[in-house]
Parts: C-alpha cells; sequence; structure tokens
C-alpha cells in the first residue's frame, strides 16, 4: 500500500508477545484494543501528529464507542499479524475510525472494529471542536452525519453478578489516564477463568461514558442471556453508582 | 552478530508500545521482565526448542530469581531497543542466564539483568534434573558451581504497610500460570503514584520462592530504608502467611 497515495489507511506489522496473550493463546480483548490505540497513534504520528503536536492544541483524541466483530479463528502468541486503521469520516466533533487485524497475506480478518473518536480539552475536561489541522492530514471526507454504532443492551435483572476492581497504578498509561483498553479486564474477569476459556467472543460492542479516575474502585456488573442470537453477556462499569461504561459481547463454545 | 557463531547469545529488535508503558512513559517493571522472557523465548526457538518441543520433556523452564541494574535514562515508548539475552553457564539443576535492554546502537544499556532458571516437571511440580536437550543447543558452559546472585534484604519492621490484591484471570497467561511479570506490579503498586512519578528504580533484586495460583488473593508488604547505600523498598507478597516471592529495589529521585 502506498502510504503517499492514501492518508486515510495506515497499516503496520505486529508480532504477538505471550504477554498480550491469555490462558487461551490468544490476544486478551484488552491488549486488542490497546493495538487498535497504538496503531492509530502510529497512523497520527506517520502524519506529522505526534504527541507533543496534539498536545500543542489542549486536547486529546479519546474514543467513546467501539463496535465489531471477531473472527471465531484467532492468531497465537509469536504470530505476525497486520495492523490496520483508517479514517473513515468526521464532522465537528466526531471522527469515525475503522480498525483490524489480518494475517500477514490479509487472507484472514481477525478483527473488524469502527470506532468514534472526540477531541476533549484536557483542562475543562469536555469535549471541543476537532482543531483542523488534527484531522485535515488524514484526507478523509467531512459528512453531515456519521454512521451510528451499534450500542449495548441494558442489563434486565435487578440482581447481576458483580465484583470489585481497585484501580491500580499501572492501570494509568503513559497519557496520564486509566487506559481505556482496561475496562476491559474489569469487565471479562467477573466471568471467571471457565467461562473465559470455553467460549470465545465474536462481538464487541462498548460504549465509554465517564472517566474512571485513578485511586477509584470500579464495581463491573453482568448478565448472562442465552437468547435467539446465540450468548450474550451485558455489562456495567460503575463508580460510586456512576455508569463509567456499558458493554456486550456475543460468545460461542470455544 | 552471527548467531550461527555464537548459540549463547541471542538479540532481538522491539519497539516500545505505549502500553508497555507506564505514568513515567518509560517501560513499567513488570513489562521490563515480560520481554525479558519474550526474548529467552524466541532465542530458545531460535535453537529448535518451541513450546512443544519443551512440553514433550514433561518440564518447562522456571525463572527462580532476578538481580540487576537500571539505567537513570530509560526509553520512552515508540523507541526501538535491541532486547537481548546469553545463556552463561548451567549444572544439573540451575541455568544461568544475563539479559540486556539496549539502544539500537548499543551505546546505552538501559537494564542489565541475571536470572536462574531451573526446569520444572509440571505433573509433580518439582524441580527435575535439567533434560541434557534442553541445554546443550545454547553452547553454554556446565560449570559446578554457579555464581550466587544478590539477594532481597528481609523486611525489619513488625508493621509493613500492606495491599491485598486478587489474583485476575487475565493475570494468567499462555503458559496457564500466573504470570511471573505481574508480582512486579502487585509489589509496586502498594507504594502509591506519587511515590512512583517521583522516584525511578536503579537497582532490583527480586526471588520467587512459591508459585501464586489462580484464584487466590495475594497480601504484598513493604517497608521503605533510606541508609548509607540510597532509599530501598523491601518487598514481600505472601498468600495465607506463606512467603511467594522477597523483592528489594533501590530508588533515585526523579
Amino acid at each position: 500500500m502506498d502510504l503517499q497515495q492514501n492518508k486515510q489507511v495506515y497499516e503496520m506489522p505486529h508480532q504477538l508477545a505471550y504477554y498480550e496473550c491469555d490462558d487461551t493463546g490468544h490476544p486478551s480483548m484488552s491488549m486488542l484494543l490497546s493495538m487498535m490505540t497504538m496503531v492509530s497513534d502510529a497512523h497520527c504520528i506517520s502524519l506529522g501528529m505526534d504527541t507533543a503536536t496534539i498536545q500543542q492544541t489542549g486536547g486529546a483524541w479519546v474514543v467513546t464507542e467501539y463496535d465489531g466483530q471477531l473472527s471465531p479463528e484467532q492468531p497465537t502468541f509469536g504470530d505476525q499479524v497486520i495492523l490496520g486503521t483508517r479514517a473513515v469520516a468526521y464532522n465537528r466533533f466526531f471522527a469515525l475510525r475503522e480498525f483490524w487485524m489480518d494475517d500477514v497475506q490479509h487472507a484472514n480478518r481477525y478483527l473488524h472494529l469502527r470506532a468514534i473518536f472526540v477531541f476533549m480539552n484536557l483542562q475543562k475536561r469536555r469535549l471541543m471542536s476537532i482543531p483542523p489541522e488534527m484531522i485535515t492530514p488524514f484526507n478523509s471526507p467531512e459528512e453531515k452525519r456519521l454512521p451510528r454504532l451499534d450500542r449495548p443492551s441494558a442489563i434486565t435483572t435487578t440482581d447481576p453478578a458483580s465484583r470489585q476492581y481497585r484501580v491500580r497504578y499501572f492501570d494509568i498509561d503513559a497519557n496520564h489516564h486509566v487506559n481505556n483498553a482496561r475496562y476491559l479486564d474489569w469487565l471479562l474477569d467477573p466471568l471467571g477463568g471457565e467461562f473465559l476459556r470455553n467460549h470465545r467472543p465474536t462481538k464487541l460492542v462498548i460504549k465509554y461514558e465517564h472517566e474512571v479516575q485513578a485511586g477509584a474502585t470500579v464495581t463491573s456488573q453482568y448478565q448472562l442471556v442465552d437468547n435467539d442470537q446465540g450468548l450474550h453477556s451485558r455489562h456495567v462499569i460503575l463508580v460510586d453508582g456512576q455508569v463509567c461504561a456499558t458493554a456486550e459481547l456475543t460468545w460461542i463454545d470455544n
């Protein structure tokens, strides 16, 4: 692919480290989301928008939701994969980005995600309009309306399974915020080792509502629902009763 | 370096991902130890000893202790580094291995560690003599006595600072055991964000005594000691009163 010709798209090779994989030998969901952040950062850097340049705007890109599919067949640690991303479209406040993880021949697409990004004023901790110099370099079309991503279904039981997690120092990343990939560890850990070893996710929908702060204790609740559309887990992450994230995954037997 | 000529040594390039770095922008201690495992795995594989071949022996390599130094200057996410290892020497039960992380010109050595490995019978969960086919490919010398690594000093206070951590599903790695790098997160998290942001480690000594099992809750205790040799933190990881690991780090102001 000639990056000079298509600034919308960026790809990078990546060798899966064993510590990016879980007990199943395949990459964990939190590490997959971390890899997606890595490739979009690399995309920005390749077009001259490094961390320092972005920080000069007083803001930062923040992902607010993901939806997407996982192939039942997933790579194993040691495998070489291709991480890719495309700046699909944007408007004043929102940018749509697509992500994938393929094998090196592009014969298998292991993961395909869409994500909505906003630009956050870091001082005021609120949305700002996307600075033109942060979006025009991607050459992606400006569109009044962006497609809506799938949303997680709500938990319907009044007595969901629940676990608490204290945010640890090492959940905070080099951007000085609780890494949004860590939410996946809190979401999935309550399902337990037996469930996670014997099922694999084929679909993920997650919506980030409020940032979890360093030092907080999060409550992770979930409900399993087995219906016509298959086995689903519905999740919510709460801090002091406030919803910080909701998510839904679809599972098949391993 | 011509690997054909020197089977004792193996090096690989690695680009630091942002999720291998903590709030300081530099790689976290647990990720550094994970990278060391990655390069020794790659060393084994390069000489024909992949996971399947090792498993056929009924055993696995297990690290029992590390000691080493960190440079005050550390790389930042996005940097390219060289991970290296050398199979130094071995005897019937123990193997000594050296690790390093350098910049790409080998002008700066960011990290230099020594490690003692044993070979564990996975069924009986006890030491076995190292199978010759697992050690002779490295061409390292057999030595009656291996050098002793530095050992951590014991906590002397009767009332150390203490925190509890439940082992999570994602602390278990593709080898189906609690990843020994995770111990570093439990060891260091109790020191708190302010201490960890304002100090950097220059020396690490860790001794693994008993394996932490999935589902356990670990107690992480520490004591800060400021003496002629500088500022030290002494640590112990306990499960149900049994010592699973002890460690000591030396710190300088950041």
